[in-house]
């Protein structure tokens, strides 16, 4: 049985003084792990896990997607051949997602290991982090040009809670989505993981062709997917902004991070290193910006 | 140069229509790798990469300990013979600890892998999760017998605040604190991940011999650390409950946790699967509880 994005508990309620002993939901987390089916030179079919998640249920084939996008396991969504549950792990078979390529012989395994570089051993530092991070392919956004009022950053948060109907249910999720410059919001996801919630939103953004991981718009300024969509500007994050936050968006050459939390002192570098906006502490009165600035414009502030 | 906990950055603040640019601070975040110092049969001295981490810097040494104990990879902190910075990797030290065992020869490499079981393939679902944390010896807490007023419960978020100076800094950084049956915290630590800090709290209080991982109270009810300091109840949390958060506090035979924010479904099941007393939504004037409300009484509530 397909596994719900919530879940109905009994609970003890002590309120004033007394008990009373209501249901209620909590947002379902369940471990998902993510494998990858290539072809090595000789032709032998391989399957090799990459991932193991603790996620909530839905968008599983967005997450799985977008992971391994943001990840640099694969470099773009036509790299992907199709997504699936795996049928051989009955009855568990929703908490394992395939992946195959569409060109399973093109797959080099390595691009597993240059990912683990970025958690290993060697240079263990934040600037060995943002140097691992462009070693994954990302390249700065210094040169996208964009006009954001700051009255749309504003508004992002109230946004953002309006599309989030298990946070609703629950008050514990995670959400994010992507916005566009006139800061309508594109596509939107919960989880229990901050870092699900944005590859969730990737992998969507990706699989339709919103956004191409192929074609770094850095040089070129923002431009439409190639199905001639509105273009995506950034990502707005229900809660903090760390380093992996940051690298998921940059990933997917997205200039501006929206987060309603602070963010760590390694997102602000991050930011600056890679030429993208970044706000912190956003609610509908105020917000912080960490790096360009300049792209926000005051004027429509009300 | 140790880093520090928070970093002084330059903000733009947008507020009612107008920019200042105050100098603000930011939770730091760097990545923490954890080795492991161990000798083989045949006499080979091995340093093994288990883990990296983002952190914030401080209590590096507790938080090393505290993983360490609560992932399985030694089973008490009698095990360890000592945490040092790895003086091998200047400049970066201060992002690489080393923990030799006081038996180099007994560790079993085999550990690491039972450890990665949990994140890996086989059995992937909730119920094979927690079966995971039992291989790991984690004990049901059932038998552990206590009676906390709700008004402890209540006041627990507060005084958690209390000892936060980094989020008083930075707004930014999540928190853990060991309490007592009385409430009194005993041990509190702060963290950009919320995984971390329930890691630095457990590593204090074994090293300085406040729990005893190798004896488990389960079956015994709570009794005082070997130092006879006040036995530890339980560990209150900044944020949500997630599993991997239960998993650490029933590792330490911890049988209450009281979070701030919200549970997930797998941390709820984990508390009923455990006999662990799991409180939610935390506020000075309310709470739920969702596993063994038994053992919190009402009768000081005010």
């Amino acid at each position: 049985m397909k596994p719900g994005r919530s879940r109905r508990v009994r609970v003890n309620r002590v309120e004033e003084g007394a008990v009373r002993t209501p249901e209620d939901r909590v947002a379902t987390e369940e471990p998902m792990e993510i494998r990858l089916e290539w072809r090595e030179g000789s032709g032998v079919e391989r399957e090799t896990p990459v991932a193991v998640t603790m996620r909530t249920p839905g968008d599983d084939f967005d997450l799985a997607a977008g992971f391994l996008l943001t990840e640099g396991v694969v470099s773009s969504a036509a790299a992907i051949g199709g997504v699936r549950y795996c049928a051989k792990v009955s009855p568990q078979e929703y908490n394992v997602v395939s992946v195959t390529l569409s060109d399973p012989g093109a797959f080099d395994p390595s691009s597993l290991a240059r990912n683990f570089y970025i958690t290993s051993s060697c240079g263990v530092c934040g600037k060995a982090s943002l140097e691992a991070v462009q070693n994954l392919g990302c390249e700065n956004l210094d040169g996208v040009e964009f006009d954001l009022p700051a009255r749309i950053v504003s508004a992002l948060p109230a946004d953002l809670r309006a599309s989030q109907p298990v946070f609703q249910a629950t008050g514990g999720i995670h959400a994010a989505a992507a916005f566009d410059a006139d800061g309508r919001i594109l596509v939107s996801r919960e989880d229990v993981g901050r870092h699900n919630a944005v590859d969730k939103v990737v992998g969507a953004l990706a699989m339709r062709g919103d956004i191409d991981l192929a074609e770094p718009n850095g040089s070129t300024g923002l431009r439409e997917g190639p199905n001639r969509r509105r273009p995506v500007l950034g990502i707005v994050v229900s809660g903090r902004a760390s380093f992996e936050i940051m690298q998921k968006a940059a990933m997917a050459h997205m200039p501006a991070v929206v987060a309603v939390g602070a963010p760590s002192s390694l997102a602000v570098e991050f930011a600056r290193e890679f030429g993208m906006t970044l706000a912190g502490f956003t609610t509908d009165r105020s917000f912080n910006t960490y790096s360009r600035p300049d792209r926000i414009s005051l004027l429509e502030v009300t």
